[in-house]
Parts: structure tokens; sequence; C-alpha cells
């Protein structure tokens, strides 16, 4: 069976087309700039070898069309007829409180799907597009939705609510849903399979770090609590956004820079995190390269980048009354060490024991990092978000 | 000696006159709405009698004169004379970055504290005024300012940053302060008194659950983080504020409410928390009772409530890699045996065993509520900001 996954952002579309007798991945890439000027796409050929294509992508429906052609492109194509796919599957990013789990898309759940764009404004629209795209040019090919939030929806109520008043809840929608559920699902069940464990005895936590990044509570195979909230800006300190911040702060910067709540979402969404603070930059290994060279700005940024995520391993432990295994995932996760080694340091007291020659020399691949008396055992898995939606996609049909 | 603890808000003047031969509050009371028609002053007699007084208080000068007056009442004073007052002690909230300790008030102190009210534009001023107008009517007589902020400057950087541009910090102070630090100084020093132990070894969580609420991690007597930040809005949840919510959330509601930082601001501080959720009141008495009764709203803001308080126990214990002694204070933390109880609940994993029916007969006294095994100390301290208040004045003397 053979499964396209895709990734339609605003200005981006973003594909994988799966061999699933083998999870192989056949071809992949991206087109970006779509809608703007000077679009292109990005192809990685099945051996390995990469290519950019220019190419005009006024809409999603062109941009699609031409990811078509490159799949079945004579020269560097990986499949003959456009009639080997046998499902899409898409990344749809906020399902509200709508979608617990991956569903079959059709037109009704595309019309709930639309309801949930109020939460999503700039990413539900260019999911949806994605989807008519493909129903436009291979009408009858069966497409599959996979939610960013889905997994959070077993959280529950105490987890969940902000402590405003109840009607905002009712009214709004206003919640927590958190994203990056699907990396959360997959790394949660995969960390099992990997230690031969059962996912139902155990108390994970799960972090994903990456530019943007979140952490996940995860009991029983479970979210039960996770640290983004009605968007991505809450919860961890990230590459450009700020993370948890006194409401009472945002009120208060808003009267001294007269800023309405776009410019204030902008400066906490664009200008914050990591870069606001080091002033170098939103990329940790830049980040990381200037603290070693003794810019202290640059330190202080990865001090608070490092305590955060301590702080929420604390606090979900104390959620799910103890932790049993601790994930580090995506592009941070998987291969800054220190940051591993920093938020596990001094950490005994709740039974982590780090490996730290281990650690220094894992980069993005699977392994336990922790020592084999350790209490806790703490492992970098590789996330895969694209394989867990052709995944969902195939045990859908 | 005999020191008068005064506590001005901006319609309101508390008082109590200390013999600190043996630490005894010989008068206490207040004043209420000052500045407002219907001002008067509630006093508690010597022999724990109480009495309230009519009496029109256009503004501060007038509250404090007629509180001396009563202070030596030939009927229901305490003393003769006001000369017998050694000395007065004011409580002051917000001392930004310039005061990590009591002072003694000259003018150079003054403007200082002057300087800090922009981050407190209703409590720093009225407690300017406190000041004033002990100077007037006693010319000459020592002062101290005893700030809220204060026991929280010694938080490290990472702590105390938040994750946005730092030029805003720079610029306009933007950090996380804390308050009720008097509470947190006072209770983490007199449970090591308590126990006998020595402060200076030990990991305290201080729980300051009040309407109010804050938690503070207290490492070799020193505090190094705490819940609430630029302004007493973060943290937990508490009787009208909504504590930790997501900045992304603080943004769509003001586009959704048509609401600009003062309207939403009032949301946040006034609107929420407790009351908020629960639709019932902002006491956490009433909110108890509602729920005992089946009310599904009010049980579910008091698993929200205490659910936050366990997440930050979790998160200090991380920030600290461990913890010796939790303390519970304040209204709710010294009374409310049901929330002491759902705190401590499966907290095994990081040594906690609560001797629950201990726990439940304490109220608003001195004790230890863990069993004699559990590894953390749990103990109920009752607060008393105004003696520490009273004794930092007679030290600075």
């Amino acid at each position: 069976m053979k499964i396209l996954v895709l990734n339609c952002g605003s200005s981006s579309i973003k594909y994988a087309l799966y061999n699933m007798d083998d999870n192989s991945v056949m071809a992949s890439g991206g087109a970006e700039r779509v809608g703007l000027d000077g679009a292109f796409v990005k192809v990685k050929l099945p051996n390995g070898e990469k290519r950019q294509v220019m190419h005009d992508i006024p809409e999603h429906t062109e941009g699609v069309k031409f990811i078509f052609s490159l799949l079945t492109d004579p020269e560097i194509g990986a499949i003959k007829d456009l009639k080997e796919i046998d499902a899409v599957g898409h990344r749809m990013v906020h399902g509200g409180e709508k979608f617990n789990k991956s569903v079959v898309l059709d037109d009704e759940v595309l019309r709930v799907f639309e309801e949930c764009s109020d939460l999503a404004p700039l990413h539900n629209p260019a999911n949806l597009k994605g989807v008519k795209a493909v129903s436009e040019l291979m009408p009858g090919l069966p497409q599959v939705g996979v939610f960013d939030t889905a997994f959070h929806q077993t959280m529950p109520k105490h987890s969940y609510l902000y402590a405003i008043p109840y009607d905002l809840y009712k009214e709004y929608g206003v919640r927590r849903y958190g994203f990056h559920g699907t990396s959360h699902r997959y790394v949660s069940q995969r960390v099992c399979e990997f230690l031969g464990v059962n996912a139902a005895d155990k108390k994970i936590i799960t972090c994903h770090i990456g530019n943007g990044g979140s952490i996940a509570a995860v009991d029983g195979g479970k979210c039960v609590d996770t640290s983004m909230g009605l968007t991505p800006l809450e919860g961890l300190m990230m590459g450009t956004r700020s993370g948890d911040i006194d409401g009472g702060a945002i009120t208060f910067l808003q009267k001294k820079l007269n800023l309405d709540a776009d410019g204030m979402s902008n400066l906490l969404n664009k200008k914050s995190g990591v870069a606001g603070v080091s002033g170098v930059s939103s990329d940790m290994r830049e980040v990381d390269a200037a603290a070693q060279e003794g810019n202290e700005l640059a330190k202080t940024a990865l001090d608070m980048y490092n305590y955060r995520i301590k702080k929420y391993v604390g606090a979900y432990t104390a959620a799910m009354g103890g932790c049993d295994i601790i994930v580090f995932t995506a592009g941070v996760g998987e291969n800054q060490s220190s940051m591993r080694e920093e938020v596990c340091e001094n950490m005994e007291w709740m039974g982590i024991k780090l490996d730290k020659e281990k650690n220094s020399a894992v980069h993005g691949e699977e392994a336990v990092i922790s020592t084999p008396d350790s209490k806790v055992t703490v492992v970098v898995i590789p996330t895969d978000e694209e394989l867990m939606i052709a995944t969902d996609t195939m045990n859908l049909l």
C-alpha cells in the first residue's frame, strides 16, 4: 500500500510518499513560497539526492498538482502512475474538541473541521486547501485527517480548563488543547516498543523540543496534560515564542508599548523566546555557540530554556504521581545533548541517573541515555509524525 | 520596645501595636473606606473585644491621626502616650530591584521607592501616604520599610527573567518579582525553628494559599523561585485571579470581547479564578460547601485549584533538586485540610506521606501533618507578616 502524506501550511506544502509494506519513504519534499513570488519545490529522490525545482505556485491546487507531476516524473519520480497512491493522509492542525482521533475525511468532517478554524485561523484553512486540491485532482481517492490536537483530548477537565469565567470556555472554546499531538503519540508508543514494555502500565513524559516545543504527561498511554494551550504560545521557552508569562506582564507591556492584541501576539510569538533574550538567534545551535564564546545573554537564554523544561518534568511527575520514562525528541531534543544533561542534572531525587557519556554521544537515534540502575528510564526517540500519519491513514482504510 | 506596624492600602489602613518584649499584640485594627463615604475603624482591644467606630477619613493622614487617638484613648487605648511608640514598621508592596531587605526610611529611600511606583501604581503611592502621615504627625519617629518583594530578590536570572526581548527587562523592569515575600520569609524561618533544624541545609517549599496565593522555593534560606511574577496575577489559581494562562488566550479573548489592556486585566484579576470557574464565590469555604452539595463547577474549580498547587510543588522540587519540607500557610493553607490532602495525595514518589487524620484535625496552628517516616516533612505554620515587620523594625534600630 502506498500512502501520500501532505502537510499544507499557509505558504508551504510538505509531502512524503510511503510504501507501507516496509514503512519506507519513496519520495519526499516540499513546496515553499506558495502564493508568493519565487516559489520552488525541494525534492529528495529515493537515492537520497536532493533537487530544487523553481515553479510558479499561485495557490495550493497548483502546488499539489506540481507535486503529483514530480512524483510521476519519468526521470526523478518515484511512481509511474498516480493510481499507485492508495490514499492521502493530511496533517491537520486544530481539531478543537471535535476530533479525538484520526478520521476519514468526508463533507461532514470537513464542515466540522472548518468550524474549528476560529481557533487556528492561519493553519486550518491551509489544511483544507490541501484536502480540496487532492479532491479536485484525484476525485474519489480516500483521504484521512490526522489532527495535532487529537492525542491531547484525553486530558481531564482540571488540566485543560483555564481559571477564567466558565462562560468563556462554553462560548468561545477557550481552553488548553495542546499541539504536537501526533509526535507525542508517536514517541510515547514507540518508546514502549523500543524498551519492550507495556504502555498501559507506564507514566511517560514526552519532551518534544524543537524550534517550537511542548511537553506532555502520558499516563497509561493517555495524555493527561501538556504545556501548549489554546495556542502554541504557552509552555516552554521556544525559538521566538515566550512560553509561560505573567498575564499581568502582557497587559502592562501593551500599555507601555501601546500595542493592541495583534501587536502583542506578534511580540510574544515572533520576537521573544531564545531569540528575544539572547539577541543572537532563534536557532539553538547558534545560541549554544555564542554561549560557548562567552556571550552572557546567550548563556542566560540557555539556562532559562533548560530550567523551564526541568520544571515541567517535575510538574508532570507530580501530575501523574510518578514517572517511569522520559523521552526527548524533535530537533533540539534529539540532538542537543547539553540540554538533556542540564534537564536531568540534580534530578536523582526523582530517580533520574543520566549516563553522561552515553548521552553526549547520542544524536538523532533511538537510545537509552540513563544508567541501568536509573529508576526513570531516559530515552531519545527521533519523532516521525509523517509515518504516524501514514500509519493512521492505512489503518483507517 | 513598642512598635507600630502599618499596612496602608489605597482605601484602607491596617495597624498592629507590638510589645516586642514578648512579641505580644497590644492593639490592632484597621480603617476601611479611607477617602470614601462611610469610613470606619475596626478595633480589637487587648482583652479581645471588638469595636467598630465610625469616623470621617478623607485621606491617609487623618486616618493615621485617628488611629493614634484610638491607641491613646483613655477608655479603649492600649498606651497612655504616643511617645511610648519607639518606631513604625510599614508594609511596602513593590521594591522592584531596589530593595532586597528591610530598610530604615529616609528621604533617599522614599525617593527610590517612589521610582518603583510604576510597577505597583495602586499600592506604592498608598504605602507612601502612610509613611508621610506618620512623619507629619510624629516627626523624628524612626520608620522602617518592609517590602513584599524583597525576599524574592535572591532568585537567579533564569528564574526571574521572562522569555521576551531583553530590552523590555532593561527598559521597563519587566521580570518576575514575586509577592507575599514577608510571609514566605517568616514561615520558611519559623518552620526551621519549629522543627529544630538548620535552614541553611534545607530545601523548603512554602505554600502561601489565601484569597491570593503564591508558592516559593526556598533553598538554604534563600528564595530561588516563586509563582507570582511582575504582578500578583501569575501562578496559582486564586479567589478571583486566573493565575497561569496562555498568553495566546489573552490576546484571543481581547479580540473576541473587544477588550483593551485594562479591560483584560480587570477580567483576569477580578472576574476569574475560583469565582469565575465555579460561578459560586471567591471564598473557598463557600465553594467547598457548594461542591459538597454536588455543584459540578464548584468541584471542578477545587480540582483545578489543588492540581495547580500540586504541579508547582513538583516543579519547585525539580528547581531545587529535592525537597525536605513543605509548609502550608495563610487562610486556606492553614485551614482547608481537604486542599492539603489533595495536594499531598499520590506524592509518595517524592517521599511525601501525609498523616490524613492529623491533617484533618489541624486548623490555624503549628503542626507537622506528615507521618514520622515521611521523607518530606509537611507542616502547617500560621503566617505572621505583622510580627515579621515589627521584628525587622526592631532589629534595624
